[in-house]
């Protein structure tokens, strides 16, 4: 069977549709059958990733240095816990869904104090709540979700970015961008940003299993000046330092044994995804999201998102009407060909349901994923209507 | 290009030679092109894949339980650390090479007290001196490195097992089988055994970016009973363990997104190894490993690990004869179609090289791949002699 068989088209948030070549470079070429972790030909495509990735997140500062590392996004957060800020220390957590939380439990792990900034669902805290709440305390770090996968709200990393910088300069901005990075826009140095941390299979378009983080120099600083050693073996930055160094420096190295199929997926991944101006890439996720989010209101359905600047670009999320649950409507938009997924939100989880449009559904339109999903979506949700005589 | 394409024959001690049905079960086939994390086709995968590592192990107990998480080996030193042992508590590390400073860093990143027992380069505690530092202090584990890839010092580690069980019941048995899961062999029950960790890339046989553990409910109990949290959070007992029970089970489940692609290559692999005996599986790689071993020998060079009961059949640590290094040799095997490994340990890295022999290497003798790589060490060895003189 090739990879061109028929299947269920994936528009979940993550992971998404995958790009053959994406998918090839794990197994078709000669490379990655012969190949030592610390030899020259993967040192040069580990190397270039790395190069890639600052290009992907628009920085040029020599002081920025990225990570790629083996595992799910998830450790991202234990990177920044055990790296970035010590046992008794405060982090601001700015609270837009269920990642909030989580990024709060994992900074807690590590001894850290968390105070979560919280909005109601679908909503985001404002800049004048942000703006109180830094004035209360000496934090050491501000945690920002750039897209809550759990409700599809947007953060607006910009301009919070910018009241840190006016009213606490020595807070290191954190961006959890697992479901933002390849699809919103994100200025590393523009913006002034400390850490974007993401993972490799939402809008970047690779299979599972990359954690990838960008660190500004003054991140960086901030980890060469604690006063404990690193709170983590693992996710050490004094570990993995020297190794993103190296490879980006061409120089083989060896802490942990790399993802080497992985790796060489997202490099072609991002080779293909920088081959074109990002402005053109963030471009055609707007214009998608605001189809797909047009398709929604038409059908008389509301986002959990209700304000259209806290709408995310990456993904929808879709409050279902009384009487109608996701375990409804799946099934019924599966047996069209299309994978959604279900509700995450503790609070609220079947009572939603979730259109990821990221990646290669949305830069290729001949692909015809979207405009076959909206179809979808009003064939079943009729279905389903109709069924439970609504 | 496709799979067949001629290449080198990576003959390192891991990552190792490929399967192409393993590579190409990351993307030949619709499901991994389609498939969400939490839906039923992959749910099913993940959790056959779990069951078949309880055969890999040998372990039929109902309380032992498997974990399959997206990182490299070395994550498991963290799982391991902040789980099963606890802040100032005591740890016994047996160290055969690098690996055992590594684990006793993990440990003691998390608070742990490791006190290392060594042996000189080659060797391995003996019996009698484990027994000697078990009755010092109350330790709440010992770790063995079962097959130190930096050495190619094999531990007797059902022979350790029966000590700990006899002079101090309550230590925790921990096994470091990165380099011999999958070749050398493991009896997780009859050997009494509380935690084996592994990784994807060597006696396995799947690219790398998998921590791998198999825990006894002996394990489970000592992290039930912890007096505090896990110390870690993407490395959590708490976290992972009711996502493995909930995906064996046949439901779907979240704590951070698994590595689908890498997923179904373990499976693959899994479903291959454990479809014929293993003890005919072990059995090949002794064979085999005495193979390389007598060909060393006849070479008039000598191993890292003099006595045979010390040399693993994972691979061989070859020590090369003075006023010969690594560098020398290794593009000398190269040019023949061959790729080594350098030496790993501190103190004499450049002094030796490494020929791992698992995997498919191994276990297809059609291959021939074991008798091309010693022909080439034979003819590369004679024309670096020439060139040096020597």
């Amino acid at each position: 069977m090739s990879s061109q068989a028929p299947h269920n088209t994936l528009l979940i948030p993550g992971p998404i549709e995958f790009d053959d070549a994406v998918l090839q470079s794990m197994s078709h070429y000669a490379e990655v059958l012969s190949e030592s972790h610390v030899g020259p030909a993967f040192v040069k495509t580990f190397g270039e990733t790395l190069t890639l990735l600052r290009k992907l997140f628009q920085t040029t500062s020599p002081t920025a240095q990225p990570f790629v590392i083996s595992g799910s996004g998830t450790l991202g957060w234990d990177i920044v816990a055990s790296n970035l800020i010590e046992r008794g220390e405060d982090a601001l957590v700015l609270h837009t869904g269920y990642f909030g939380d989580s990024f709060a439990a994992a900074l807690e792990t590590y001894g850290v104090r968390a105070t979560q900034l919280k909005a109601p669902i679908g909503e985001r805290p404002s800049l004048a709540e942000i703006e109180e709440a830094l004035k209360q305390k000496p934090y050491k770090i501000i945690t920002i979700t750039h897209v809550d996968t759990s409700t599809g709200v947007l953060s607006d990393i910009k301009a919070i970015a910018e009241l840190v910088r006016r009213v606490s300069p020595d807070t290191l901005v954190v961006v959890d961008g697992v479901c933002s990075v390849g699809c919103e826009e994100i200025a590393f140095d523009a913006w002034d940003l400390d850490v974007v941390l993401t993972a490799s299979q939402k809008a970047i378009g690779c299979p599972p299993g990359l954690s990838i983080l960008m660190l500004s120099g003054r991140a960086l600083d901030r980890f060469k000046s604690r006063k404990t050693p690193p709170a983590s073996y693992y996710a050490s930055i004094a570990n993995w330092l020297p190794i993103m160094q190296n490879y980006e420096a061409g120089k083989p190295s060896y802490f942990a044994t790399p993802p080497t199929q992985l790796i060489h997926a997202l490099h072609t991944s991002l080779t293909k995804i920088t081959s074109r101006p990002l402005a053109e890439r963030f471009a055609i996720h707007a214009k998608t999201s605001d189809k797909v989010k047009a398709a929604v209101a038409e059908l008389g359905l509301t986002q959990l998102a209700t304000k259209p600047e806290n709408q995310s670009h990456a993904m929808t999320a879709i409050r279902l009407p009384q009487g109608m649950t996701a375990p409804d409507i799946l099934p019924a938009l599966l047996k069209r060909g299309v994978v959604f997924a279900a509700g995450l939100h503790k609070e609220i989880a079947p009572l939603y349901i979730r259109f990821g449009h990221m990646g290669v559904s949305v830069t290729e339109p001949g692909r015809n994923d979207i405009d076959k999903a909206i179809a979808a979506l009003k064939e079943a949700y009729a279905e389903v209507k109709q069924a439970k005589g609504l």
